[in-house]
């Protein structure tokens, strides 16, 4: 079945918020196996509306239409729902005393325009709310189904997760299930092309590419009878997506991410790791401390943006930055030895390069960044060359050293495989 | 003129994003005066894309499309707006070049699929990109303007604020200008309360105030004939909020961030400053060091997530931390003057706290932050308890740290209102 969802609101077409409403009920869709091919967003404009709701009703089974439920005269989405309908507009006894109460709880004055959220069309199923004073409505014809939620988050996001998805529900034989294989040091489109084939002989399960800052995630999703089955589905694909990224992968779970993938695997190993950054100044640090309980393998870190700073905390000879400068392949070793020695670490990621939008030569330009991770008398050492603004050279710069620390930490278990500065 | 968005994008569909360039294209072109009234998401399908843009061509002047430019076979948005607009696609000696630049910049292989994004439409005015791989479009024919731009927003919002709005603006009679005056150290509804008068007596210019983490923007906005007009008609009404809201302004440029504001202070009074972290492990020095030029001030800055790190990078006493504890004034304190001392700085700024999920207790729940600025032998100390998740509390509480220094340095010039800690 098809879904299409109706977002009304001023406020949304002059861009003062956020349609989150959109995502989330976007997400809970897919979830219930809807097709969604259409969003729309309109003003408080009842000919807009209309014509809109006229068009949803010819090309999609289902439509849901958020915004437009308050007490005041421009709100019209119930009223020009039903009209669509054919139904005219009766009040509901108990929407009525439910507002009732709901503003006396609040000790809210009622003014005559709260008692228009008490008209429902009639023979419509009522979505009570126990959050605010719009009642949501759910409008059956042989042919469409609409459902009308209130706008304000905290009203849709309750009814539609406790009235509206177990609805939805029922007349769904099928359920959608998805993984999401997320992939590390490796392009949005180097990763398309090595599953190209997939991509294109696949309907169910499907897999599909999603680029990140740094990342590539692989969504594979399949829609069966039953969990179970769908799961079922998903399994070979994810080990043939295993088999052709090997290390690259770290985790199958959305929620985890790659800082979370590293506290595993410094837990699992009980390594200790510290951070020594100069363009990007704290941002890896306080990156992998969005993981709680990290303290125990990341008890310092250290910003040394000068020359001085990587001298004096971590022991960086100046010679190093006189001879190579401070952004250079020698000097990110040096940060990095001299990082884990400090912090009487295992490891030690450290980061040095030209942010910009300054500082740049020919040599050097704006973009250089050297990264290197010390492990226990060895390096792993990159050179990146990034563009852009910036924030987003420091982004990609701790995206990379998150990387990196990952494939150092992977390697100890090769030790062929480490490169030694 | 009207305007009218399409984004295009699965992801959007499926729920897997939220529609923040939305929000961003819908702001701008409401202050450029044009009127929007359709905003639509449709998936990755040249059907459906394309009876999409031959409806909007009908009602809408403008045409502003977002996503589907990437270099991937599901990529479609510029062969179908060409389509519809009749245009073959030509390559782009420029775009091919900057292609092959940007994917060497970063090492990335270029495969078969990455030439795509040469392609443009034929007369068609090109938007280059220098932060992605997809140049945006500008067509016209007599009737309708079409604006293609990438989708992700680090790409969307540069090319739109640089080439969109001033390519729209000259066709606008009427100018819209706005200021933004920014506020940190008070939440949203005081503000609001504080100027409720000129909020609802203002027609032109209009005040309107956007909570942001941490801070209040105040954007006056004018419609004028000309620029200087609505300038003129914008500095009385920025005279009043100055007199309202007096030092909780530190700027009246959109561009300017509150750690540009703190430089420019650090550089007006030459004074060095370093960072001491625990909860917020990096993100409050990440922040600073978004300023460029910034290193003459901060040198270094200190992660000191643990005990040990707190006594050994800092010198916090051993005493200071058994008796009061790591989340405690009397820690924020010996951080702030440890840090500086370290560091050899004027001033330092030292946050600690429990950013949860677990670490909490009854005395001590998560969400309470300590942080102290440390000046020349003075302190500023502050305990905020904050709500939500862990890194929302990070972010709050880095946001906290920045108003913090920022009031220190100002309270430098009147020693009255410091307070001892």
């Amino acid at each position: 079945m098809t879904v299409e969802l109706i977002c009304v609101g001023t406020e949304l077409l002059l861009g003062n918020i956020v349609n989150t409403n959109a995502a989330f009920i976007a997400e809970k869709c897919a979830m219930l196996g809807l097709s969604m091919y259409y969003q729309s967003v309109v003003g408080d404009n009842q000919k807009r509306l209309e014509e809109l709701i006229r068009t949803a009703k010819k090309r999609s089974d289902i439509i849901i239409l958020s915004g437009g439920l308050g007490p005041t005269q421009d709100d019209l989405t119930k009223e020009t729902a039903a009209k669509v309908m054919g139904r005219t507009l009766v009040e509901d006894e108990r929407a009525h005393r439910e507002i009732k109460e709901f503003m006396a709880k609040r000790s809210h004055a009622i003014t005559e325009n709260n008692w228009k959220q008490a008209l429902v069309p009639e023979g419509c199923k009522v979505l009570y709310n126990p959050n605010g004073t719009a009642p949501g409505i759910i409008m059956e014809d042989g042919q469409t189904r609409i459902i009308l939620l209130p706008g304000p988050p905290n009203e849709l996001v309750p009814m539609f997760e406790e009235q509206v998805y177990p609805y939805l529900k029922e007349s769904q034989p099928e359920v959608i299930c998805s993984k999401m294989v997320k992939l590390c040091g490796i392009g949005e489109s180097s990763a398309e092309t090595k599953i190209l084939d997939l991509i294109e002989k696949q309907t169910n399960p499907t897999v599909a590419p999603y680029a990140k800052t740094g990342e590539v995630h692989l969504r594979i999703t399949a829609k069966a009878a039953t969990e179970e089955e769908a799961y079922q589905m998903i399994a070979p694909v994810e080990d043939e997506l295993q088999e052709r990224f090997g290390d690259l992968i770290y985790t199958d779970d959305p929620r985890v991410s790659l800082e979370m993938a590293i506290y595993d695997l410094l837990k699992a190993k009980g390594l200790t790791v510290t951070t020594a950054e100069s363009c990007t100044g704290g941002l890896l640090a306080g990156q992998l401390i969005n993981v709680p309980g990290i303290s125990e393998y990341l008890k310092e870190g250290y910003v040394t943006y000068s020359n001085e700073a990587k001298e004096k905390l971590l022991g960086v000879p100046a010679d190093i930055l006189r001879q190579y400068g401070a952004v250079s392949s020698q000097t990110a070793e040096a940060m990095a030895a001299g990082g884990a020695n400090a912090a009487n670490a295992d490891l030690c990621i450290a980061v040095t390069g030209i942010a910009g939008p300054d500082g740049g030569s020919k040599e050097k330009p704006v973009g250089l960044v050297y990264m290197s991770c010390y492990c226990k008398g060895r390096w792993y050492t990159q050179e990146h060359r990034y563009t852009g603004s910036r924030s987003k050279i420091r982004e990609y710069s701790v995206a990379s050293a998150l990387t990196l620390l990952r494939k150092t930490i992977l390697a100890m278990d090769k030790p062929a495989d480490f490169n030694n500065g």
